[in-house]
């Protein structure tokens, strides 16, 4: 019951990236989350510092944006819960830059007063380390 | 008592890094682990691929590799674990390259069979999305 409950959080997220929803994204984050974004810095912390990375993502996407989940994997016991995926994010940037991303996301859950929230989380691409690049071009 | 055997569990494995023991290393891993790993793929299942990508690892350092964690935060609850820390990563590949990096780091544990096993890691550096590269030289 609760991986049906981190599924359908997980499907609000997306749904609220799609529609560019500030609070709906926000509603997901722990007060306190540790964030390890797919953009510097190295780590973050706190919904206010994550509220912030979303508006500026949203602001940056002048048309629409997709963002689906794919292969979600969720472990659930008690009041703690992981989930891992493959996200793929379609969008154009301002400059007419088309993002067409697959990106790795863990984020980690605390059932905190009834309510499931991320209160760490992780996404990322692959990193070619010898040649300094990250890596864009993988699909699953 | 969960959260010191987890840190216990994360100091065996710097260690093991450090001095290059597969086999330490290894038993770390749940037999179905999913990985996000710093180099590509996206992801990979399994220990024994973790394992492998690990025997590469050591094989491509020449000498010494100093593997610290910091920053660990370790939350529990149950059967259930995640730990998040920055882990600085140095030493030198063949041909004279340098590393010294530091990678966020992600590890989801289960106890199964009243052994914490990590059944999930994720580890990446950042990425300039606009111009493609890994940003490797960010400090904590």
């Amino acid at each position: 019951m609760s991986e049906a409950l981190i599924r359908q959080r997980v499907a609000a997220l997306a749904k609220a990236i799609c529609a560019k929803d500030t609070d709906g994204v926000a509603s997901l984050y722990a007060a306190d989350i540790v964030s390890f974004d797919i953009n510097p810095p190295l780590r973050y912390g706190g919904a206010n510092n994550k509220r912030r990375a979303w508006e500026e993502f949203f602001a940056a996407h002048t048309g629409p944006v997709v963002y689906e989940v794919h292969e979600l994997n969720v472990t659930t016991h008690g009041e703690l819960a992981f989930a891992c995926s493959l996200n793929h994010v379609t969008g154009t940037v301002a400059g007419g830059r088309r993002t067409d991303l697959w990106l790795r996301w863990t984020a980690c859950f605390r059932r905190l007063d009834g309510r499931w929230l991320v209160v760490h989380d992780h996404a990322s691409v692959p990193a070619d380390l010898e040649h300094g690049r990250a890596v864009l071009n993988l699909t699953p």
